[in-house]
């Protein structure tokens, strides 16, 4: 890498990527240059893929925002990092003035911008955030790992607000990378937990990764789940499935007073069975992106080795090849997280 | 009274109630016998009343929970109540072995049973009840305003699940006989109320108690509650109402992290904004009957005045009238609580 020029990919519309070289934008007041080493793709990337996000990010953005990288320079007033740092950057810029941002919960901030997809994000060589975004990172994490903690943050504030205790029966809906991830720091927290998932290579992860899985459309998913916790249902459920199924299965699963947390994004407004929320005190518990402490967790986690990222990430690309490894991943039935190799090959 | 024959209230299907004599059952071990002052006609007993229940209460029901009372007699082992002592029942009996028992959470017990639907209620000149169910009352306290206490206990459950902070706005979908007792014990503990409402007798009722309203068939709610909060909306809402527009008024009205209390029985299942709970990190609470401390407050509440209890209380009817009073409250646009004077008159 010179800093003269930086490889850069944009996503241009209608499913395609143009990899150009660009002048990267020097770092401004309040700002820091990163090195990208690797960016993850996410469920999010693969929505602007599919055209569904064009009037939010526009004709020509770069896009990603699971990413490791190295410090490279320093805006004027930051004393936060240094050069040479491995760090992470939680992709999240509040505007301060909010009803939201003035109680507290920046991070769900009424004009939040997301780096990635409102800005620039880091499918580029060298990428400008703000110094407040960045968590530095042990000298010894490895990078490809390091493109995970942006995900296991998402799953750290999911289980988090679940106020999971040890020795609590866990429901993890939807074993998708996301789901696969909670499942991970949910066991870590010392839950015991079981997948519910229809996909059989997800399935299979899943049971590589020693949890216990039902495939709801061979089991009835609530006896299971009464048989393994002694009719009492389970303490805590994620609903990761973002499907109607799933929003019914949350009702019949939970015991008594569980705390039921809405991770998945759910587009249309399904049913909901709210005299079971009566019935047996339920809650419902919408969890969205990640605060400080949820990185700090994350990157605890990532250290400690309780997640098992070989196995999480299924697929490894250059900058270069993003437009196959988009589509590979938009048809592979495998696939869990694909990375992008952003920084060249030395 | 004498203690040979007392006079009961029998639920005997289709509408209709028969008024006998009968013996009084001696308290056994672990009950005491209670000389009923009032009993309050619950939204319950009406579903009662228009055979909904019939299966659960069978053909000769004796209901009624609402109650205020004197104890008259005591079984071999209590020693927790003395003859004379005023008492309100806690009309909740748990089975102790259920899992949700066994997680502390006795008052919805897996095989609770409720007195005065599963067993014989307060509608009878003596009830006998275990005497785990009884809150003693201050000797002052009047027993019209009494029997309201079961009910402003299930406002301060919601109350107290809903974590209400003073200085919090809160918002209450339904201003029925429950939606006002929540409104006004939300008001007493400083939360800033607003009632939606869409019947004018009820809305006029909610002004004269000194709430603000909001008609939201003539209003637009969320503009309402928005110029209210600066628009930050409510930090904390009750969902009273039991009715599909309730269920959309909830994501509406609520402020990022707002506590979303479910009081209503939703029969069927409504359709629900989760994107909402998702994108502002709402909490649903589902709040059903009451525990012990509950009750405590509510007495406390009803004794420092805060429940205007002669607004509320709209119909006083004897036992003898109790068809007519049944009948009366079905077809009122205008009531809001109407007891039964159990005791005959001296």
């Amino acid at each position: 890498m010179t800093t003269d020029t930086i490889t850069a990919a944009y996503y241009r519309g209608d499913r395609s990527f143009e990899v150009e070289q660009t002048s990267p934008s020097a770092p401004q007041v309040g700002e820091v240059a990163i090195r990208v080493a690797y960016c993850g793709i996410c469920g999010t990337d693969m929505h602007v893929f599919h055209g569904n996000m064009d009037a939010r990010v526009g004709p020509k953005r770069i896009i990603g925002h699971e990413m490791s990288g190295t410090v490279t320079a320093l805006g004027e007033g930051v004393s936060s990092v240094k050069p040479g740092q491995k760090v992470v950057v939680r992709p999240l810029d509040h505007c301060g003035t909010c009803p939201a941002c003035k109680a507290g919960y920046k991070h769900i901030c009424h004009k939040l911008k997301f780096l990635g997809l409102d800005t620039d994000g880091a499918m580029q060589e060298v990428w400008t955030v703000p110094a407040h975004t960045l968590h530095v990172l042990p000298d010894d994490m490895r990078m490809d790992h390091a493109a995970l903690i942006e995900p296991v943050s998402v799953a750290c504030h999911d289980v988090r607000l679940s106020e999971l205790k040890p020795g609590e029966d866990v429901v993890v809906i939807g074993g998708g990378p996301i789901g696969i991830l909670v499942a991970m720091v949910a066991r870590d927290a010392g839950g015991r937990v079981v997948i519910s998932e229809v996909n059989p290579n997800r399935l299979a992860i899943a049971e590589k990764l020693g949890f216990e899985t039902v495939n709801p459309t061979e089991k009835d998913l609530a006896a299971e789940i009464n048989a393994l916790t002694g009719d009492k249902g389970a303490d805590v459920v994620f609903e990761v499935s973002g499907t109607q199924a799933g929003v019914d299965a949350i009702t019949v699963v939970a015991a008594t007073r569980a705390r039921i947390v809405m991770v998945a994004i759910h587009a249309k407004k399904p049913q909901i069975d709210l005299f079971q929320f009566f019935w047996r005190e339920l809650k419902l518990i919408g969890a969205r992106v990640y605060e400080a402490e949820d990185y700090e967790r994350a990157i605890a986690i990532m250290t400690s080795g309780a997640i098992d990222a070989d196995t999480v990430i299924t697929d490894v690309n250059p900058l270069t090849d993003i437009q196959a490894a988009f589509e590979a991943l938009d048809r592979s039935p495998t696939a869990l997280k694909t990375l992008i190799k952003v920084e060249a090959e030395a």
